[in-house]
């Protein structure tokens, strides 16, 4: 069983188990972003929290060695996501993208926002109009350098 | 002139004049990222915030009108953003985006983070690994809802 | 079984019962293109509406907990839909979808119709010319504003 | 100038003009999302009506005759609409589209609703939780019907 | 089994069974395009011409139910065809079809050419230079109307 | 002049000069299908033709040569058509492509209706129902040949 | 079993047996590109020489009727092809498609070199600067003409 | 003036002045095919081929520097070329790439035809049944060598 | 089992047995970029060596056969890799593809590097900043050279 | 004048000037493939560099600003590159992608190389088989770390 095959049992066993996704995560004792996009296919597991959650799940223990290998990431049918949840996400880089862009550049110079040493956090906070999501994107800024391993 | 042109202007004549994007925003004392994506094209300038902004910038006082209509928005010129400071931010999507679906309805339940009740923050935060660029989406959550205007 | 193969066994099972929409809707008393959209794999299903259907439809028990999650919304194969019943509603938006634009932002200012606070409603209604499809779109006015939970 | 840069024209002519879509329609007593539409390159604006409407706009006289042609119609600029307000329509197709498409054949048999014989209106309509866009699509049912002229 | 499925079984029985569609057309007494399509999963069939088929290419019956819904229309796997028989076709409009639109126009008004209220012969006709394939399509006008149900 | 600057300015010359497409064809005695295709930058129109039609559009003489040349052929904007009038055929051939491939095998065998060998009409055909649009495809049909110029 | 089933079994089934292509089309007496092209599901195979073909491949008797019947053609799985052999192929159509264009209408005249009335032909030769490979397209120029069945 | 606005030049320049490209060849002593493709921007001109085509042509002498330097090859303006007569060559990739490659391989090993130690010739033959063109494609195999410098 | 099902199969079986890739390599003395490109499917893999690998595997020895082919090449899913480690090569070239270009004319003339006659090194390398993955392409430089085998 | 026209005008003036990239690179004392790409608009000079560059070039001073900041980056005209030298990279990764990740992983973990922390370096290497081009990607490797600014 593949991955992607077994991203689809973990998707229906959850259900069928009753489990959040934050029961998980904290049977790890893991950030529950990490451990959702993980369980969705996006992260390798170490064995010994795979253990734990493919118990949990009531899958096949054979599973654990493929969880722990880095996945072939994207996690996107569409390269335009279509699900509206998702898709606002993609519309908030259509606006905002080019002015984020810009504003990395002037605070700190040319570079990146690196997606590899980052981290995602969700929060449900509350306001006078209306309860907000808040993701925050939170990644080391990554200069662009021109090294090389010979000089 | 259209909004595209203007645009255009406004990207070469801030470089001329040496202002940063925090010194246009501070002008109109208006947050940065939305300065900045609104001189980008992305967002509507009411008529006596743009005439600060086109005398600063050295345009011609016909843009204030086209500045002041609500743009056509969407600021990639490809659907997957070709640039490595845009594209991290796709990246996070197609690796996090169905995680932060699967949480916002787990959190919330069924619906979506707004981004028109929305605001984008960027931060510049120390951390002993190097300095982390903080992009934080802001936005209201909107549950399904089946409502009509007749019932 | 997943969303997608529940789907197509409500596809099939609502023809092979001789089961209409509408039948399916007013057993649970909720609009009929809301529950056909539901039963189409776009809108969670509560579990006690869903236990409803799936008896109805002779389906196995199992499934009203996937039926009860909310789903990975989108329902077109292609980005341009090919079923020319379907095209039309693109046709329309790819006619009429500037000037609807122009005018919302003419009534009601800078903003969206939200897609999610939202109703659509089907009728037939006669005309001397022959009998009319009226398609009514329904969403709060959502004004694009600049909200933090911080600020 | 061909009808492309006479739209373009039009756009910014009207902002420069400080007029409505409403008072251009009103001028030429016709529906208000027609005369936008039709404004934005939609539609055939006959000669008497583009007469009034270049005359508020200051065009060019010689325009009036390319605006009274049938256009090249399919106002987006990408096959999926990157404008939030315009992609919230779009949004609509993707999850109710399946929906209206069954209901269409369940009320009317196999068929469409045109998107030629067709009206597009759009309301401002208070409620309790904020005021709504109302956008109706009426079109005639067109059954599918195997006809020739021959037989 | 869904459409698709039936349609693949219908395209190999037909071989097996060593019909041809004019056959099939004329045991249900139809054009034998109508009916090829239909076969080929782009119209619905009544029940009682389903019957008639079934038997002779020796389906299950329970298929009758499911060739009888309106189908999800589009038979062509990509956007731009790549079988040589069909591709002529596209080909055809990709040079004509700018011409066919304008003399549409000249000769009917603005408007279309129904694809709905429409039929499709194909006759093989002699000819000095060698045998023809003669397409016709045919298709009730459609003025552009601006009609609703309410006024 | 490129041939597409020439086609653009034929566009608005023959509007300018209100010409029908019936007039200039009559003015070299060419089918008005023909005639349409080639001022629309489809065909090479040979120099004797040419200069008649640049003289009744007022166009430069020089652009008698560039006519003259076979083209860079098609002339859809998109692979998929957005215009109504013309995406009406596109659809035709979704829905009716895969049938009229069956039967020019069935009644042909193996092969193709050219589009070259080719010839395209357009008719107005009255009918109780509504005056009907007919248009036809009449190419020689090319049977696959295995020949080659050595054997 | 359709055709793209039957394909992938005589790819394998032609490696376990360890024939040639050549030894295929030997026994067929037929060229070697068309017994190929044929083979990977691009040719109609008259049932006599399909039925010494699956005698020699193994395969079931009942696919010969179906490798008898015109397939639908178009053998690459993305448009743009990315396995290196074939993609050479299409690059030399980026490069000289143009020029071969240009030079078929400079000694032929306004048309095309048929892909119908076509035959391939792929030779081994050798040159002191290393062993070629020679692939002849060889078509029927076929003019533009326009011709119809009745005039 | 960059490359693709000279090529451009070319094109009407040629046409102009009556020439050929096989004249143009013939001046600079070079085959056909390949003059014909660099003129369109496909291959650097030797700046002493360069000013002989630019001399016959009446082009600016500053553009045999740009004509001199290796172009950004690739003449397609879409992946799926439209014009007819290039089509055909894309359709013979479509019908019997798959097979070129297989008798590559059977033919020669594992490896290319190269595009790049390549020629391209293009003759005119008779036959019984109608001039044919003749294109051929020949270019040095290529086997998968891994080969690096340092080994 | 065709060579992407034993790809799979391969993919699993490796993290079953807990196989590195450089034990495989090791395992047949071939170099560790070339025998994972082969096990992922990219080249084929000589029969008596794919017997040591299919044992070690322990897969079905039927597979040697169909490793021992060339196989049909490219193995990203979508044209724009998705996954991060895969797309930096990809916007490597986005970057800097166009420099290399120019400076392989510049060094070597009009030609490319060879993709065929070529090597992959990737190396760990040690640097104060941290460790650098440092990935050679080796390929053999191919002028642009006009030749044919007759000639 | 924007980056992507001062861009254009480099081209030109290059070749204009008859000067080599390796000249320009040497006038700054920056590594020339660096130089190259910065020139081709994919990195930002710095003013005191593009004062030299811009001298040499004869562009006008006012580009020096534009020059300096950080550009839009991604320099492909299309997502698959047409340019075979260009392309040959492309493939490679088409090819070798795959087993890239897969060693990086091995070797290093989880992770990626960073094509921000990067250099590229170019080499014409002599072999007795011909010369090659070797092309070399040195990235920092960059541990996927779950890092956040506030923990």
């Amino acid at each position: 069983m593949n991955r992607n095959a077994i991203t689809e049992q973990i998707v229906l066993a959850r259900l069928d188990k009753g489990l959040t996704w934050q029961q998980l995560a904290d049977a790890i004792d893991r950030p529950v972003v990490w451990t959702t996009s993980a369980l969705l296919g996006q992260q390798p597991i170490p064995a010994e929290l795979g253990k734990i959650l493919v118990g949990m799940l009531g899958l096949d223990e054979s599973t654990v060695r493929v969880l722990a290998a880095p996945p072939m990431r994207g996690g996107l049918p569409t390269a335009v996501p279509t699900d509206p949840t998702v898709y606002r996400l993609y519309e908030a880089i259509q606006v905002y993208g080019g002015a984020i862009k810009e504003l990395i550049h002037e605070k700190f110079g040319d570079g990146i926002m690196s997606a590899i040493n980052f981290s995602v956090d969700l929060q449900q906070k509350s306001h006078p109009t209306g309860d907000r999501v808040v993701v925050t994107f939170d990644g080391k800024f990554l200069p662009y350098q021109w090294i090389s391993a010979d000089r």
